[in-house]
């Protein structure tokens, strides 16, 4: 009476695991296509490309996720047979880090390399937010100069404009983390002899400016004082500022003039007399004038005080790509696109593991958002990449369809036999609907017997072919024409070229 | 007088973890440009891109690689915060299959589909021997006609010529696992109401016919019946088969004739009696007529009986591409390089999601191995990819030197400023020639004045150059022309085509 337990055959779940996606086709096509235009600009810049394993050490990566405590916090990460832990990097400065460690007595200094390719955060999945997504780096490595500094942000502007984003529809925005420390040590809660002193209070200012787009000046100035309550009542305890330490740093977000010269003028009284802060307004100075001077003016390149967004290990100047046009959020509210590329100088990850400091300075572009990006202004090449696709009217003549299809992709043309069970032949057709395809050929019995074959405009038929099933049928859609076998190549070309 | 034990900071080890490997500039192109010829191929056969993640559940991967226990053998695999194991995959089938189970009623019928990108093995590392390298798979999902399995091997012959591996240099082999089960159900090992019987017979049968090339006949034949005693000693021992079923595999493994047909006609008569051995000679027959019709002679693809390798999840037609000039090994032997690419027809791998039978066929393309054979043969594009360096002989005029390199840039020219130290000007030369630059351009203040620049002809000059550490050494080489600077981008251009 017992149920035969032997049939009941637990079987795997069909699913990735939570928070990673599968990329088919056009997507795969769409990434590679910018991929190659980014590194083509990154290559053209003297840029050479390195490729480091998917896997690292934990010791080689470090800790720069925040607030993590074990190791397999933040990363995916795993011990070997040897029990030493193992984990999937989750970006691509920190192996830079270690191979140039590694390998700096081999690699010209200064080292420009490229990085094109997946990392991976262990961190809550959600809607549009994936565990594994594709970066693509530009880092000089070995100098301390400016122009590199410079280098990267011109380069980031024309690689921006490489991939479809208009002049206008984007600005790279340069702050730098010495003018902002500056800035706090004249406001009294930075002392470059006791830097851990103020520590929180710092933090809570940079989450503030961070959040100057959201909540605008008013809601800033509150949480620099004594905190803020939010629509809901929840309340933001603020940072304690005194009223004339809080206008200092308002002042200092407030700072943007018309010209980075302005920019930069306004800067300079805010954070005189202290060293550090002169010393970052110096190096916005040297950047602007080079930037200026190849032309990169206030439509590509701006200095912007009020980019704090990425300050973690960054030693001095910050950079961000923002895309400005609008587009409609999940509420149906406009608002910027936003953020899609970020970097800056870190001059102390490389002496993490050779004690010795070595000036860094680089930028990451988030390629998934720039592709989203470029899918909402509807700039992505959405041409019809499906093949041609030749139908099998008669199963013993398998070679013959091979034939066409050699014939037409040796003419360049992509192209395909349909290899599923040929005996319904609307199956066919729905195959070339959904395979995306221009054109089918078509070549019966009698098509063979008379050297013709049948040629059908997919572009122009998908919608009267729906529903079709029979191949009379098909013969009497106005897309379709008869053509001597030998015009093959050239009329299928024609028709394409029609379709395109 | 304790030592201050504060200095003594642990340093991470700057390494990649043992099995693991950075690749570098040229190392980096050569490998995208091969992955870009052959996905081109797959492209124009109609193979749609797929990319799936780096990490699968473990249920999701299966248990397909030998001989592994723990979820964690084999594969890098971990738990997430559901205690749920992930891993690294293996190979890009395993993720088809799940891709194919979880999309199969959105996904056209039949699916072709290609996939790159790296796969991780757990296994020991050795020299030469990774644990994360790149595959390049085809596959066609949700057919069982062999003309899906001719057009694979059709496609993997187009593959290896596009690559640059000449006709006459490889072949593709093709086999079947039915004709196999055949030869064993007439030698007597095998019998399809009892499969499990004789399966370790079967193995030692498949290993010894595996290692023909190495022990020749008679090694093989040893194996095959008492065992054999290798040169240091050691016994292997055999499958204990009478001389009369030995005899039969023997003829099997020797049935190979000039042409497909008379070797499928001797593949009949071994396995007469054994309908699953005449369904697979049936099979190889339909894939020998199609590939001939298509013009893939003997010089191409042939029929050949003592391909075993890769039989493992198989279950029609297995397929491998070697390569067939000799190469010296470690030891200075000449030996045929071998296989590069590899594939079959398994009908049972969606089965394990679905509970139905989904027929499916593919090649998997070492990307790894191919390109170490490109680079023996001497047939890899070693053209210099340097980028033209513009020296510093001004520190204060940077953005003078950035205009250069823009201007050589919208030329099409690779090119970069020297953003080290400008000081040592020998310096600045010795970057050139670690960068391989095929040109150097020198503008000091005298050259400003007069409107003229100095431009070096670095791959005739490198010899020379060598130990040149004053700019006035560099003026004095031949290969160094001084040039009026309107003229800059067209006198590099002459300079670069003149090198290449």
């Amino acid at each position: 009476m017992a149920k035969n337990k032997k049939n009941k055959v637990k079987r795997p779940r069909a699913a990735a695991p939570r928070g990673f996606r599968d990329y088919f086709g056009a997507e795969v096509l769409e990434r590679n296509r910018m991929l190659g235009q980014i590194t083509d600009i990154y290559q053209a810049y003297g840029f050479d490309p390195l490729e480091t394993p998917a896997v690292e050490t934990v010791e080689a990566l470090g800790k720069f996720l925040p607030d993590v405590d074990r190791p397999n916090e933040g990363v995916f990460a795993w011990q070997d047979e040897d029990d030493a832990w193992m984990a999937l990097r989750y970006d691509l400065t920190a192996p830079l880090a270690r191979v140039y460690a590694q390998f700096r007595n081999d690699l010209p200094s200064p080292y420009r390399r490229y990085a094109v390719g997946p990392v991976w955060r262990n961190e809550k999945a959600g809607p549009g937010r994936f565990r594994q997504f594709y970066q693509c780096d530009a880092d000089t490595v070995g100098t301390p100069t400016m122009a590199a500094d410079a280098e990267i942000c011109a380069m980031l502007s024309d690689t921006l404009e490489a991939v479809g984003i208009a002049r206008g529809d984007y600005i790279v925005r340069v702050n730098n983390r010495k003018v902002l420390n500056g800035v706090m040590q004249v406001a009294g809660i930075f002392d470059p002899s006791e830097p851990s002193k103020f520590e929180a209070e710092r933090g809570i200012v940079l989450r503030a400016i961070d959040k100057l787009d959201r909540l605008g000046p008013q809601g800033v100035r509150a949480l620099l004082g004594e905190g803020r309550k939010d629509d809901s009542g929840d309340f933001t305890g603020g940072a304690g500022l005194a009223d004339e330490q809080a206008e200092i740093v308002m002042g200092f977000m407030e700072a943007k003039r018309d010209s980075g010269a302005a920019t930069c003028a306004r800067l300079r009284e805010l954070v005189r007399g202290s060293d550090i802060g002169l010393a970052g307004v110096q190096e916005l100075e040297t950047i602007a004038e080079l930037t200026d001077a190849q032309g990169y003016g206030a439509d590509r390149l701006v200095i912007d005080p009020s980019v704090v967004r990425g300050l973690g290990y960054y030693t001095g100047p910050v950079y961000e790509a923002e895309l400005t046009f609008e587009i409609l959020d999940k509420k149906g509210r406009k608002r910027q696109f936003g953020s899609v590329a970020g970097g800056g100088r870190y001059d102390d990850l490389v002496k993490r593991f050779t004690g010795q400091e070595v000036p860094a300075t680089g930028i990451s572009i988030g390629v998934d958002r720039l592709l989203a990006a470029l899918r909402e202004k509807g700039r992505l090449d959405n041409s019809s990449t499906g093949p041609v696709v030749v139908t099998v009217m008669d199963r013993d003549r398998m070679a013959d369809y091979q034939t066409m299809v050699a014939e037409l992709r040796n003419a360049g043309i992509r192209a395909e036999v349909y290899l599923g069970n040929p005996k319904n032949f609307g199956n066919q057709l729905k195959y070339a609907d959904a395979r995306n395809s221009p054109v089918a050929v078509i070549e019966g019995g009698n098509e063979k017997d008379a050297g013709v074959v049948q040629i059908k405009d997919l572009a122009l038929g998908k919608v009267l072919a729906a529903g079709i099933t029979s191949n009379e049928e098909w013969k009497s859609q106005p897309a379709q024409m008869e053509i001597k076998r030998s015009d093959l190549v050239a009329e299928v070309k024609k028709m394409i070229n029609r379709a395109g």
